[in-house]
């Protein structure tokens, strides 16, 4: 039998083009669905085990919400609306939301008063990027992020490391229940640590040196050093000392005294000594809840200079990292200020969780899969509709998930239906069964018949 | 303490000036995202109970996808995008869905060959209208989809049962999750008896006949009646015959023969026959699944002419049916040759619940809400994070969702956190508990405090 997935690749090779679907939106198939829901549901189930609430906010959000911050770079991601119907000119003000951040923080403003702080929120949705759809990126995916925010500049390292810890535990969760042998390494690195270090090394060009080195991985060592030289005219002690920077990374708290000859600086400090606090509870984290996630500190972590203010993390998987990063997050001063700069008290810590390059992982490796969550099919004999209901009624109450075919066709073609479908067992109740009062169970994969008494 | 349902008016009041959120999108507090989350999880189950697979298909279809069935009326609702950006022509193409049946006939499409027919599938997303916005019509709506397809015209009519079968019990089971003292009525009816009746009684004016009846119940006998006269022309005898025959409604099967009166023709009949074998059917369903949901058949039920073929209905509260349909549906001959005119052959029968209404009841009723999923709250004390967590490890072990309050802050603040989200229990393992070998588990209803051995 041909599988499904060499099915998937040849139906969409073929079928590329008359495909209905727009350019740049996923979707998937029943089988593929299936694996998406089970990812969703170990997300929201660990997120939930540790007092994260849902909230979900509409797809839209007004124009001038959205490009609060950045407008003119966020603006070319944003897809915008028009009514096709006359008398609904507000439309021409609003567009779908390219991130959960916006939202978030426009949720919270519009509810602060019933909003309980410390407030734990988690939010699964669809977001959105109105650009040129391209191989690997796509203009419609799903995020999954957490967040705790408070109100006012609080330490509450707390949550650095709950988070962390909850998205170490829910993503090596996921990996076992889709059966990849693999683990989750967490980057970590603190916001105060990089921006001290870039600004004492390379002042005004602070910004273009932590762009370099996010760039490090990709482009390698001498093209990163020939930049350094060439690009910022630093010497080759300089080169040395920001290579050596950026190379530090270890598993090891105590490792992090390696850091102080790096600077003496007080923001530089500071960070370190957040960072320490972290790792030290994410360590509390993993002793106490047996999380078996790996970590280290890595200096090469930069992310978006201008919103995180504390931690900041990236994760890979351990034996695949060049996939890119599957979830990320920090700390951030700053929630709601971009939105009214009059209500800028609140801050928190929050990482999201980008389940495509999951899949695209899963879909790699997994050959066939079940289109159905259905495991048995109750097979339909002539004009014994009623009996087929009767037995069904056995799985219904015992909470099993069931098919009845719906007509007396030919069993052949009963038993392909539960076999193109993965129902892995068939109930068989004719004639013959009820005369002994007793129904068959096939195995669908072992062939295995066992007879079930009814009474 | 004031109610948290008070609060909301009285805030959502307040607020609504300085909202910054989107007119006619509407979006829920955590409390009462919990209950719409707890709804949607009930009808998820029992559509998957019943073999129902899961489908998402993205926001975004083309435009002429959208509007491949009566364009211009459609056209009126939908909301066109654009890209705020260079480079992304195609976008003016692209519009949000307006409904989940033009998205799953596109995907029927696109996806036919790795369908197994018949093929059961649910969807749960929100639909979005590009209209005005105006009280109780919202732009953005969920919709919660259930459809079996197949190929080609069969009578197939086990579900056209099985998806009312799966719609009352579905609806059952959310009323009795929400505490609603009320149960469900679906009004069945049958388009060819409609369709055959309209016509022989009201020739070209067959479709302006129905639309009349679809608003007898709201205008009322008399102006039905006097619009019968002056709009149709009809005399006394036929208003008459008309009046009786929308009244015919009835929850026993046999009562179907009163409708023999009325015509001869072989439509009408076909239809007869039909309802009564899908009544049964039903009957069948209730009887062996102990189903308790109420039905009659109603020759009031007319829906949407041109779509449906066969079996139609609707649901609504029966003691508050003024709140409208809270579920719909219906059986069709054409899912997907509007599309593609060429791919005519995909034929079902389906029904959608409508979230929204339902929700609204509930809140009406509803005082006060949990604002998480948390039980247990664990109270923080100086300098003891690690036995917090060491603690937390056991409700974690268990299964149990819990929430660690993130600093040693004053006990009455961190119990107001607890009462203010709801949080049933608070455990506390202070210095004197941890002395004693205990931890303390306070009831925050009954203020009990029960002490709980550590070993």
């Amino acid at each position: 039998m041909i599988s499904v997935q060499v099915k998937s690749v040849f139906f969409r090779f073929f079928g590329m083009m008359a495909e209905l679907r727009p350019s740049g939106f996923p979707e998937y198939s029943p089988a593929e669905q299936l694996v998406f829901d089970q990812i969703v549901g170990i997300i929201q189930a660990q997120y939930q085990q540790f007092g994260y609430t849902h909230i979900h906010t509409p797809a839209v959000e007004k124009n001038d919400v959205l490009l609060a911050k950045n407008g003119e770079e966020t603006g070319k991601q944003i897809f915008g609306l028009y009514g096709m119907a006359q008398g609904a000119e507000d439309l021409k003000e609003y567009g779908l939301h390219f991130d959960l951040t916006v939202p978030f923080a426009r949720y919270t403003l519009d509810w602060e008063h019933q909003l309980t702080f410390p407030f734990k929120r988690y939010q699964i949705q669809p977001v959105w990027r109105g650009e040129r759809a391209q191989k690997g990126r796509f203009r419609e995916f799903f995020q999954c992020d957490i967040d705790a925010i408070w109100k006012g500049e609080k330490e509450y390292f707390y949550y650095d490391a709950e988070i962390i810890a909850v998205l170490g535990k829910t993503l090596t969760e996921v990996l076992a229940a889709v059966n990849i042998q693999d683990s989750v390494c967490f980057h970590i690195n603190n916001k105060k640590i990089i921006r001290a270090f870039l600004q004492e090394i390379a002042g005004d060009k602070a910004q273009d040196l932590g762009n370099l080195i996010d760039k490090y991985a990709k482009i390698g060592q001498e093209k990163f050093l020939a930049s350094l030289q060439e690009d910022f005219g630093f010497d080759t002690e300089k080169q040395q000392k920001i290579l050596k920077f950026i190379q530090l990374s270890s598993n090891k708290i105590e490792d992090l005294d390696q850091l102080l000859f790096f600077s003496q600086n007080e923001d530089f400090l500071a960070g370190i000594a957040e960072l320490r606090s972290v790792l030290n509870l994410i360590q509390d984290f993993q002793k106490s809840l047996g999380l078996v996630f790996h970590w280290v500190f890595d200096m090469q972590i930069i992310r978006g200079l201008d919103y995180y203010t504390g931690t900041i993390f990236e994760a890979v998987f351990e034996n695949e990292p060049q996939l890119g990063s599957i979830c990320g997050g920090g700390r951030y001063q700053n929630l709601t200020g971009y939105i009214d700069p009059k209500r800028n008290e609140y801050c928190g810590v929050g990482g999201s969780i980008g389940i495509s390059r999951i899949l695209s992982r899963v879909f790699s490796v997994q050959e066939t899969r079940k289109q159905t969550v259905a495991d048995y099919l109750i097979l339909q004999f002539e004009g014994e509709m009623a009996d087929s209901l009767v037995l069904g009624a056995r799985f219904f109450a015992e909470g099993k998930c069931f098919e009845v075919y719906p007509y007396a066709e030919k069993l052949g073609k009963q038993f392909a239906y539960a076999d193109k479908k993965g129902i892995p067992f068939v109930v068989i109740y004719g004639e013959g069964e009820r005369e002994k009062g007793i129904y068959k169970l096939k195995n669908m994969q072992s062939g295995e018949e066992q007879e079930v008494p009814l009474h």
